[in-house]
């Protein structure tokens, strides 16, 4: 390949079945409301096809395709091709997908003679008829149509001449894109572009689709041998969600499409500079609404993409940036991460300072004093790569200062494992607290499903004047992990915790108590809330 | 590529970072009990050499290297060539690596001339001239020697002879392995390709290796380009941790290289079929190790990887697996999940009573049972194949029996953080437990420096006559996390015990409260020393 001038690059289409194969991912299901938002996430992105689901085979994508959906991009229904041994004017299947309210119609149909001898028990003729007559259907109704070619690649290796029949006669019954499916996942990268040559050398390259999956961990590089190969449609999903191990990931795709080397070059899509730099907040959309947790190692658009531990990188990246990033963390709209940890260096700890908006002067002799402190906590078990805000008000404390909101002038716990007034097994928890804030002393008492659950419902219940700058806090996560082991050991805590903003932090606790652990990093989760919303001193 | 016969295949070498780049990995550390155990699980992979740390960076490696570690594969020392500007007799970081207890040494090298002149603010010819120097140091103090020549793809781009004059230089100095590092990641596989191939016309593949990372999620792709192109070593890491996106990932190149096509026909590695149907197990047990949650959706290993949804899939995987799978889920030590009943976990469930000694006829109908108890407890958030010894507990409950060796009637748990008589702040744990063996009735009271360990120590107090089977127990790791999140969370506990002889067992308990989830798993590890060291029912 080779470099193009802007007017001479070739148009590269982005297909996303993040609703319908992505739908089959094991812990998945959207519902129409879901769907919805999807496709606004998707038409924000500016993907060419929206695959939105499959009429007919559930409630909730009849439901979706019942009625026009407002979407730049085309809402594509997906469905099989007409069953052997009936007409396509009486197949229900066919039926539903004709009646949907959609901008194009996906046809699944088999590509491998073995399959269509093992799982469909039907013959290559009727087959062949089948994608005929059905693509035919969808372009007399007047919709865009699509066949994906399913096993095509096994299909190819088995029998090339019956798999090609199968994409020449959707391409010959007028199907805008023949999307060749790897549908088991197993075809290698040079299998692919040498697979795909020998189809765009029989059905034009403009009209040639890729569909692949993720189980050699190469669905990336599989989309990307296609389109060298002549392909010019990706499918993929975002966050590549799918089927087993997923299908091509958009959210890596993307990115290296525009951005990287000759692809940037030759192609162009349907994504503006301006939509890249919000791949990341529709990635984390996504997994919110699913509630998966992000991938903080995701390509691109992961909380770690751009995150620096080794102190020999880190001082070359405050040199320039260029020596260590293959991308500016911006145009994908992430950011520089230096991350703080023993194996940290002075230029870690200085830019993870600056993310943090803790002001430092470079020269401040306290900044050799607080790397040592990191380093030596981190021996006693802290982690503060992990806990952001734990890192912050340590380091505000020994540069600057930070009030002390409240303190805690004694907290119990009890948990009791008893039989009840009903003779039933029961467990019971209850913590008590007593804090002073300024002049006034609180003692509050709260029972939970567990002793740190308890502490922290007590420790929040009433905080006197802060109790409005804590009331949307909330625990989101809560780890907990032995060091060192034997009579040493110590326990480390950390607590992730959000508030009504979506803001998301950090804290960690050590002590050879959990009990301890737990009531230190919530007391810094408590205190970086109070800080970070201007609660007065 | 074309077949060979077995004897003519070539070697290929692996090269596992997991301890020295996986350490960089945000949220990972190793501690040195978790870097032998590592070793270990590599050994019994199979792969060719073990970076297992950094000597003198930080005081875990330091102390990793201050002794010969057992280990089939090469045990490999990292670090840096001598500075610029000193002789290398006079580098206290080459010292360091020539005195650390090593097979082989690997040392990092810049051999991108923009690197050279803006990190390291150096000539070409020193960096030339330290690559040389320290290498044969290596040589002449009986170390293999490698090196990772540091952005050599990107410098390999702004200028080719730079770059080949350092991987030249390492080679004619005396290194076994020259590594072409894709350190920023951004490189992809056709580049990957070509300038591989530029290299192995200048210095042999046999010597030549590739080490990626994962930034534009293709650096299993990128391994097998370099492959491709004549690079006989690929470095990577146990389930792709690394710093940033991760690198190259062995969990998913090795069952590639060992099943997939022509590299399976044309290569041959140190890990034996044997060991690659442990690599599941493998990948668990290093997640597990870590506290991180496994990825369900990794190719080959994850638990979702060989799971099929959508229905018609499922009917066909019935008639053919090869219909749905592209390479047997047996191989790589993974199972099929289509239907509950499925002859996989059944041999699964099998095998596993074998190898814990649990007596079981093949034909037993509560078999099946067995496995749907299993599988309903797992769903509510117990890990049986993280806990050995409550699996066998549960087994032995279904299939055989298990005496009541003794019951706990009641147990009370109390933290008090409070002031002392001095008026320090101090924080206490104490527990109380009421235990019934027999006709008797034992009250035990205990402090601890947690409520988990007051719980502990008050429980195996007196248990009266089974006192003695349990002298010698001892806790040696406790693990927490909380499943689900929100408001239905569970916390899941793995404890795992030892005793005098030696042997070590986990055990798990899962509860909403952290208390009780604990105590069930304490009560397992007790009644499972009991149980082994025959105590009378």
């Amino acid at each position: 390949m080779t470099a193009a001038s802007p007017a001479a690059r070739e148009r590269l289409y982005l297909f996303d079945t993040t609703l319908r194969d992505g739908a089959q991912t094991n812990g998945v299901d959207f519902t129409l409301a879901d769907k919805l938002n999807v496709i606004g996430l998707l038409n924000r992105l500016g993907v060419d096809y929206v695959e939105a689901g499959y009429p007919g085979a559930n409630p909730t994508d009849t439901q979706l395709f019942a009625q026009k959906r407002p979407s730049a991009a085309r809402v594509t229904a997906f469905g099989m091709t007409k069953r052997a041994g009936r007409s396509v004017s009486n197949d229900p299947g066919v039926a539903a997908l004709l009646a949907a309210e959609a901008d194009a119609i996906c046809f699944v149909a088999k590509a491998s003679a073995f399959q269509v001898r093992v799982a469909l028990e039907t013959t290559e003729e009727e087959n062949l008829a089948s994608i005929r007559e059905s693509v035919a259907a969808a372009v007399a109704a007047g919709r865009e149509a699509l066949v994906d070619c399913e096993h095509f690649f096994d299909g190819f290796k088995e029998n090339p001449d019956f798999a090609l029949a199968c994409a020449e006669a959707a391409y010959q019954a007028g199907a805008r894109w023949v999307v060749l499916c790897d549908t088991n996942g197993g075809t290698l990268p040079h299998e692919v572009e040498a697979i795909v040559a020998r189809v765009t050398a029989r059905v034009p390259g403009s009209h040639v689709g890729i569909h692949a999956h993720n189980d050699t961990e190469q669905a990336v590089a599989n989309s990307l041998a296609a389109v060298r190969a002549g392909a010019r449609q990706i499918q993929g999903t975002l966050n590549g969600l799918g089927e087993r191990c997923g299908n091509a990931n958009l959210c890596s795709l993307i990115p290296t499409l525009l951005l990287k080397g000759d692809y940037a070059e030759r192609f162009e899509t349907g994504v503006s500079r301006e939509a890249l730099a919000e791949i990341g907040v529709v990635s984390r959309t996504l997994d919110e609404m699913l509630n998966r947790s992000p991938d903080r190692h995701a390509p691109y658009v992961g909380e770690s993409a751009f995150a620096t531990k080794a102190g020999i990188h880190a001082s070359a990246i405050l040199k320039d940036p260029a020596t260590y990033e293959h991308v500016p963390p911006e145009a994908v709209g992430n950011q520089r991460r230096v991350l703080v940890s023993d194996q940290a260096g002075r230029s870690n700890v200085l830019a993870e300072l600056e993310r943090l908006g803790v002001p430092v002067d470079r020269a401040d002799p306290r900044l050799a004093r607080l790397l040592d402190e990191v380093k030596e906590r981190e021996a006693l078990g802290y982690a503060y790569e992990a806990a952001d805000a734990s890192f912050a008000l340590l380091a505000r404390r020994m540069l600057h200062s930070v009030p002390d909101f409240f303190t805690v002038e004694r907290f119990s716990v009890k948990v009791e494992r008893r039989y009840n007034a009903k003779g039933e097994m029961t467990t019971v928890a209850e913590a008590i607290v007593k804090v002073r804030v300024g002049d006034e002393v609180f003692i509050s008492a709260a029972e939970g499903n567990g002793p740190v659950n308890a502490l922290d419902v007590a420790l929040r219940k009433d905080l006197g004047k802060y109790q409005p700058y804590i009331a949307g806090l909330r625990l989101t996560d809560y780890r907990v992990r032995i060091l060192n082991g034997g009579t040493e050991a110590v326990t480390r805590v950390l607590v992730e915790s959000t508030d009504e903003s979506g803001a998301r932090w950090t804290t960690v606790g050590v002590s050879p108590n959990i009990i301890d652990a737990s009531f230190e990093a919530l007391l810094d989760s408590i205190t970086w809330q109070l800080l970070r919303s201007g609660a007065p001193g």
